[in-house]
């Protein structure tokens, strides 16, 4: 968990804790903060300047998430504006790392930290490559000159 | 809502509430008695000698929800041990309506009572008949004689 | 259901359609519309000046959902940009009702519509008053002049 | 995530896949393990002589989690039949270790395997200690017999 790097590229986004979010402790349920994590990853796609959606309907690629973790530092509570912060981990064009800061906007606190890791999968859940198309929104060169086939991403 | 008919064919199953299905207030949030609903179904359907999945998987049918309707009568906490129970209202091949009753099943006590109106669709979400084979389960007489191609209704 | 007044005093507030909110269908799951009420809910009271949760912090006040009902017209899939828009609807001050109107953004197409129905509580789930400091906010006249107790509304 | 021993002392419980936690990607979304991983620690609790809630309630203890973990390793679908195998992993009478294997019932093959840590809070989320009367559920020994105030567990 300590590899959630405090100075990656972190692309934000805000949520306000829903009521339905809560439990009766009073403070989100735990397993709340994987849905924002999610959250999180579609608003990264967005600043990146694709949809994930885009990335399943139109070349049948998934991000399958294959580990998930979180460490909860401090709660969050009905109606706090919330700071999500999601940032690409290691990864390569089989596997991605997405890292994840969980703030309270208003106070700054750290409330909770986490880290999925994804298999890209194609539509019958086996394992596949990422579309050349998207290697450098993840921070991967493109794939030796040799290749033609763009269509062959698509398989 | 005066439509559930406490002397209906019902159906039983039972949940124990989950500490994620409160919220702040200590009681269970309201959109989760929905998901008791569908519990509800399922049990049904099983009880009834079918699957609900082998419906969609083998005939492409779906019961997609047209109205929802609840109303809370009284509180479910946490552990409490919840009685679900399940009947099908007034309903033809092409609309099925299933009716609810909630209840704490330690005390008895009726805690929502509830409605859903489905509509039947092909895998396109285009209206659809419910498949013969399953007319009787939903107390529907069998189609007129004429008819011939059973295959029609996988259509 | 045709209550929802479709020229009232709506609020807007935006989300965008989770992952995890959909089902295997590929649509939103139903329950999921209660949600995105209780999301309206919130809006339509930070628009009118004030936060939910202070009512219940500061108030002991507290909005008990006694029924609830949504009418399905059109499925919201992954990533739609969603609109709710919420207006109360005729109100006391021990019952207040909502009224929800779910569109996608981008097509304007409305996707669904509903309403609550919300009994005012004390901290002990027992009927209460609004607190009168509230009342214009939900469109009802100051109470009779005579009353002198403002403490009174806190019981 | 090496830590889930499988000849721990598991106890299992039984839940059908609800329609509700499936995804678009007609499996169940990776967010509702951790819910799955609560019913676990709920059955636990039943199994071992009493129930969680009254910790709650009767020693106003609290077991926040601060750390969740899951390796996600087949999919679970719609109505599958899910075995929730749940065991005390290493703990103190301020720390908790709860570990998880989720399996598909009806074949037997491992779905996910998780962990989670719980830090013993009283009501206003200060850390505290496991009552004395709690010990021997997580295998733990006696304090040291010198103590005499049992109420003071309580405070």
């Amino acid at each position: 968990m300590q590899s959630v790097r405090e100075d990656a590229d972190f692309v934000d986004t805000e949520i306000i804790v829903r009521y339905g979010e809560t439990d009766k402790m009073g403070v989100v349920y735990y397993a709340n903060y994987l849905v924002w994590f999610e959250v999180g990853r579609v608003a990264w796609c967005r600043a990146k300047g694709f949809r994930y959606r885009d990335m399943e309907a139109q070349y049948g690629r998934f991000m399958m998430v294959a580990e998930a973790k979180c460490r909860y530092l401090a709660p969050a509570r009905f109606e706090d504006d919330i700071l999500i912060r999601t940032a690409v981990g290691k990864s390569t064009d089989r596997i991605i790392r997405f890292e994840y800061l969980i703030q309270n906007k208003t106070t700054g606190q750290l409330l909770a930290r986490g880290e999925t890791v994804h298999v890209l999968t194609d539509t019958r859940c086996r394992p596949a490559r990422l579309p050349d198309h998207y290697r450098h929104y993840f921070g991967l060169l493109p794939r030796s000159s040799g290749r033609k086939a763009f269509a062959g991403d698509l398989g």
